[in-house]
């Protein structure tokens, strides 16, 4: 029995306010309207953007919400002139949208696509600014325009990346969020190229994908660096070459990677969201040429400093958001690359749990082994 | 007769102390050991560095010392080992060196050659880490490798461009700091194109230069930004196409340009040394591509700091030094372009002057009339 143009209830976890357990819901999920576009989940990973907005520290956070953005699934339904994806296709779900139209997308310097944000960061579908998650009639707001913390969710076709139906969903569902943001922070953020030294803040997915994609761009040295030297054995199988841990040494963490590559890094990578480590990053850069990319996201309000000679004497300070990947166009291209053996993602899954389990799942989370902990959505 | 060999005494404007007048002084210039060259110098101007270390706020400045770093002159003798320049040809001493044979020099990213820095930091000459300058025995340490503020000065040869003999001395001499930085950080370091929006703030010599710079790249449109509306009526000769004066709006002055541009500029510069103004002229940057070059130099200590949002969103934060020319490369090859009148130079000289004069032309500098004046150092 067809379920397009039906509501589908189905379960979701529902954030009814900030820091409170989710709730397991049966979830109203409308059709899709002109333009979006309906997808059954079947895998979604969690990610610390998740747990950030759950915190309530997130002040653009919206409750009752469906959180979620690391995920995989298959098109249920379509919308009126909805025609890139129809129903049966596989498709990752893409936070940051790419509609090829916007003075963002024209633009060909940016992945920042702005067609959709104004929707999405309040919440709702462009369409009718309304949602299309409800409980008893009452809506739930959506989060990063993907919701895949529900075992359907309803996104604007700008944001649906369709990739090779043969890939395994419950593993390149992380090419959604944090595997992507580290490789393309190297690639496309920063560009290294072959001989670099490189500096990774932060060992986790992200710094990890960092560090992966530094050795695939030919880079001479991986320098690791984490609080926490747990991370260290299983950072050698990612690429990184040497390991630093600030607590062993009474020096500034910037100081000691200068004394260690004769006067700086060539490339340094935040992926911890730390804003004092933020400046380390930068100050660690060699003078002259060194690029300090932060990717790491930091809690509202907080603000890096340094001093201004730090530039003028030829260092450089960028950020990336997903890796400065074009969502639609370059996520299928990650998928084949996958497919292919040229880049890791499996080895990124370290806990595999069901949506029942997601509470317990985000405690895993913040434990120190877990990298990614991925969810199977359907029974 | 020859002065080959000979310790000269000649004028300069000694500073003995921090934030005292120049004193007018007969100062014994010894000859140039290996790899040095004794310039005659024809012509300087004043720069705002000159007055910063003057004022005793540097805290690497050393005393007495003999500053000033934008000048041309003739070459009055080598030492061993120099090649590249003999007596008589028409030079333009550099603060930056260029020895291309270093670390910076090799690495083609920039022009920060490190050779001769530890010595010209320390005030001395890197032969045998001594100074050239003396009054009676009592040596007067250099300031920047250059100390133009002498009619015969001792610099390293890897710092001596030297220059078309037909070019006027009494206007080149400006290509030895402020007009280069502004064209370099638009050409070398920002790489603007044609049809960005730029925005430059602070109107002197260095904000000219880089919409000078913006305007022969193809800016479509060039922002001027100063709180002296005298600037503005100038400035237009020099490329600036609109006025902001931040006294004019009660919002801040980044969101007044963002409101401007729809959405921010393409690239912006900071020519006045204000960490406050730094850190507007990156937020007034477009999100996603915008850049901002930090041109001027701020006071010790001082720091710049904003929300890492900003960087995560696609801006890039720069700095130039001597707008990331390699000076004996690429000085002459200004004074080429001046001579074809490619790029203005007589159009910031507002004020000659001679040597004996020198304490009032720092009073006319600090005036806001001024943008460069020129001192004739011979008499
Ligand atoms: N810019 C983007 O588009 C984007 C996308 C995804 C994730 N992120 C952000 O990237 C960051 C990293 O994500 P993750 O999933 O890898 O997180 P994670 O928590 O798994 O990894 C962080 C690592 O940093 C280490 N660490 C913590 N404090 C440290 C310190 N002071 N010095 C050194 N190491 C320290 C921890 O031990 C941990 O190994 C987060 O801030 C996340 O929000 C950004
Ligand atoms: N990076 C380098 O290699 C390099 C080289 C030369 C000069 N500099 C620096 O560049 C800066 C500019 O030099 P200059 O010779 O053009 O100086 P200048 O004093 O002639 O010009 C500065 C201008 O800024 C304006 N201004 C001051 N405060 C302002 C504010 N809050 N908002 C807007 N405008 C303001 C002034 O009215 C003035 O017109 C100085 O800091 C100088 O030290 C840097
Ligand atoms: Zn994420
Ligand atoms: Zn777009
Ligand atoms: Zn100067
Ligand atoms: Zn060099």
């Amino acid at each position: 029995m067809s379920t397009e143009g039906q509501v589908i209830t189905c379960k979701a976890a529902v954030a009814w306010e900030p820091n409170k357990p989710l709730v397991i819901e049966d979830v109203q999920v409308a059709p899709p309207q002109a333009g979006e576009v309906r997808i059954k989940i079947l895998f979604t990973a969690l990610c610390h953007t998740d747990a950030y907005t759950w915190s309530g520290k997130d002040p653009e956070g919206l409750f009752p919400c469906i959180l979620g953005h690391e995920a995989a699934g298959i098109v249920e339904s379509v919308g009126e002139g909805v025609t890139e994806v129809q129903p049966g296709d596989h498709v990752i779900p893409c936070y940051q949208a790419e509609c090829r139209e916007c003075k963002f997308c024209k633009s060909g310097k940016t992945n920042l696509c702005g067609k959709v944000r104004g929707a999405t960061g309040a919440g709702v579908m462009m369409n009718d600014r309304k949602s299309r998650f409800s409980i008893n009639g009452k809506p739930i707001y959506h989060f990063m325009g993907t919701s895949t913390f529900s075992q359907y969710t309803v996104v604007h076709d700008v944001s649906v990346a369709k990739i090779d139906p043969q890939a395994p969903l419950d593993k390149v569902c992380l090419l959604g969020c944090g595997v992507p943001t580290g490789l393309g922070a190297v690639w496309n953020t920063a560009k290294v190229e072959p001989g670099s030294i490189v500096a990774v803040f932060g060992l986790g997915t992200v710094g990890l994908a960092v560090a992966e994609g530094a050795k695939a761009a030919g880079a001479s040295r991986v320098i690791g660096i984490d609080i926490d030297p747990k991370k260290f054995d299983r950072a050698k199988n990612f690429g990184v070459t040497e390991f630093v841990n600030p607590k062993d040494h009474d020096k500034p963490i910037q100081q000691v990677l200068v004394d260690l590559t004769d006067g700086g890094v060539d490339y340094s990578f935040e992926c911890i969201g730390n804003v004092s480590v933020m400046r380390a990053a930068l100050e660690c850069c060699h003078k002259g040429w060194g690029t300090s990319v932060i990717v790491g996201v930091a809690a509202s309000g907080q603000e890096i400093s340094t001093r201004p000679f730090q530039l003028v004497t030829g260092r450089v300070w960028k950020g990336t958001a997903f890796g400065g990947f074009k969502s639609r166009s370059q996520v299928p291209w990650l998928v084949d690359k996958y497919m292919k053996k040229e880049i890791k993602v499996d080895e990124y899954v370290t806990h595999n749990m069901t949506l029942g389990e997601i509470n317990e799942a985000f405690r895993y989370m913040h434990g120190g082994d877990c990298l990614r902990c991925v969810l199977k959505m359907q029974d």
